[in-house]
């Protein structure tokens, strides 16, 4: 903590994705993330970083994981922590969203974290408010913070991010995460791989610097790291699952297909996971598993993408002072 | 901040309404309100005025904005802040209120903020409880901090309340806003209008002090405030109003409308606006429109109201040492 | 709280149930609540023994009484408090549990307090974290904390719990109060009597130490304190109950059926009342009755309980340093 003031000024106000970031913004990101797993790892968990700051939580979404690992994250850097889950239900239009982001904005908080079930929405309220702004997941656009904090997993396990090959398998189309995790290993010079059905890849995947593949056997054989997506309950029972057994059995993660990837490939996942469907429980469990890491490295890259964006040496107009 | 201890001591030990408020009393939390405004511009939003005090947030109602501004308030004054929304489903008579009331008062708060839809059920809880007790709305009776933020918007941006002429315009007959505002409003000298069809205005109008109009045009002639109200989606589908776009073109405030009004006049609202109904969008961010300084001056007016309840110099019945 | 660290160190890392516990371990607990209890009334309500800890509220079943003297208890003591309400209907099997227990785990809480609907939840849990575990209720298992809060409000009361006798009364069948009572009463000497009909006696009756009585003229004859069991409402229209009115008649504590417990006799209920159905008002609001004070001394007890778990000379571990 003491040498937190010789790290370099990150050069953004807001954290609206992936896209946009330099390799050395993210490095930045990781780095700091990896000074500050060892706060929530004492027993007083507590610095004053954000001494009364204002950091509000505005989940348009639930989301018990994500908004969790935010409150935890702002409580232990000492900010004051407001959550607003809004029911979607009481919320019909995007001008709503503004309304609702101008009131928050005239309270004067320092930081708003925004789940919200549209694309872009993020960027929207980054332009109305004067305060920052982090996406904690709009739509199917971007993730980045579990970007991000799959990233510090991998770099804590395998030392580097560059020349890995990463398997990311499941549902990409509909997958925010997936996106995020797109653009930041292909940022940091990963091979990416994407294993899917055709019906759960997006149209434009061919523009995505990503390798297809069709089957898990060939997608995952040599993989550094293999990273399921979970399989949202109404796509299994729309038309482009057939059945989730037959989901299971053709692309679920089990020891037999896992065989193929590297002998010591990670396996992650972004949670909660459905297990039987995409992922089966004794991988989920198992050796090469790093899920539960993946939530402690969740807390530590939230901090530290706060610490960032609310640095002291950037005056309260967003630039460096 | 270091001059608060020369601040008068505030005579009362609950804030249920604006009635029974002397004009000094309203002056003296409009002046603390004024000196806490800079609190919430700080970077460090935080000062230990009401540290280790426990303030509940007890909302039978629910209200995003009010319950919002009052825990920042809270928080910003070094309180713990704990937030009770009761499911108006499993509330439903006086009696549940008052245990409800009686349980959390044996866990010793200092302060308990209560929202309910019934009107007096802030002056019952009053009686019950020995902390101190704010009204954040019961019924159509009384709205006293909405009020006061009012006051303190107009006051800053007119530098002064008496002899100005402030039309409220819209649902009166629902509205505890309505109500706090007339009684503050006349308690300080202006001169009040109260503009609405005629289905939308109390009974007991004539003994309000108010001056009644029924059409926009000469409600809002020469007014300095015009105060827009919400109006009530429930009263919009029932037999009180034609339809949502006669109302807009006879009550809702458009640009043709607010040119009868001085030229310098302010916009206001109370929130949320129901943009098109009540007031045109062109208008709610115009340049006359105030209402995001009425939400910023909605934290420092419940910051000044808890800080003078909470006064170190009463003892904890309620007088002064 | 200067004598703190005199206090002997608490054999135990969770709090499951009063079964397990010591005489000795109950009466620490007890004494510690009670030093506890004067950080409420003070104006500062507020110690920095948890500072920097993180404490988790992990609620399967609404519980605003519970959930709120645990959180206040949190705050009072200076840790970071984090409240989670899961709705029932997002969690259908044991393996859900697990799952949000591993991922609240990862984010490195120091305490989790836990009320679900299944026996043995917090059992279950207590075996997956690396944090303390609170049962705060677990189906019709236990409630240590309420059996806690209720002797320690009878030990200030009569100066003792040895040799007294205490009359339950009401649905003994369903209630976790009622076991977690039973067993402590009887560890620390009282003679403990249940009063119910026989439809609401457990099977198992005759195993737990206590007498039984199928009329309250009889149960409560002599009893140094009479404590009520709420009438859950599912079982008030069921075929256990024949009706509320006649349910009061022969079960709800009134007047007269008080007069033949001694004359000094407390009256105790774990809440929400249920006035007029198991208890008359007049007596729930009389001089006998201490279901205030039970609730102040929850939130002493919910305190001292998460000191003795999270005291510093234990090592992480959970083992004495």
């Amino acid at each position: 903590m003491t040498e937190r003031t010789a790290l370099p000024l990150f050069p953004h106000r807001h954290l609206l994705g992936i896209k946009g970031l330099s390799p050395l913004d993210i490095e930045m990101l990781l780095d700091r993330a990896d000074a500050d797993v060892s706060i929530s790892r004492q027993s007083e968990k507590k610095t004053s970083t954000l001494r009364g700051r204002t950091q509000i939580n505005l989940f348009f979404e639930a989301s018990t994981r994500t908004q969790s690992s935010f409150e935890l994250a702002g409580k232990r850097l000492g900010a004051d922590v407001m959550n607003m889950s809004v029911a979607s239900s009481s919320v019909k239009k995007g001008e709503t969203l503004i309304d609702t982001a101008m009131t928050l904005n005239a309270m004067r908080p320092d930081i708003l974290i925004i789940r919200h079930a549209s694309a872009g929405a993020a960027a929207l309220l980054a332009q109305k408010v004067d305060c920052s702004v982090v996406n904690a997941g709009d739509g199917a656009h971007e993730h980045p913070t579990q970007a991000l904090l799959d990233a510090l997993t991998i770099r804590r396990a395998k030392g580097r991010i560059g020349g890995l090959t990463v398997a990311i398998c499941g549902d990409i189309s509909h997958s925010r995460v997936a996106r995020s995790n797109i653009i930041l290993l292909n940022a940091l010079g990963a091979r990416v791989r994407v294993v899917a059905p055709s019906t759960l890849l997006p149209s434009g995947i061919s523009q995505m610097s990503v390798e297809v593949f069709n089957t898990m056997k060939e997608g995952l054989a040599g993989a550094d790291v293999v990273m399921m997506l979970r399989l949202q309950r109404e796509r299994m029972e729309g038309a482009m699952v057939p059945s989730v057994r037959e989901y299971f059995r053709y692309w679920g993660l089990d020891a037999e297909k896992l065989k193929v990837a590297k002998e010591d490939a990670l396996v992650m996942h972004p949670g909660p996971m459905n297990r039987g469907v995409e992922i089966a429980s004794e991988i989920a469990d198992g050796p090469q598993s790093v899920i539960q890491e993946q939530v402690e490295m969740g807390v530590a890259v939230r901090m530290a993408v706060m610490e960032a964006l609310l640095d002291p040496r950037r005056n309260p107009d967003g630039a460096a002072i």
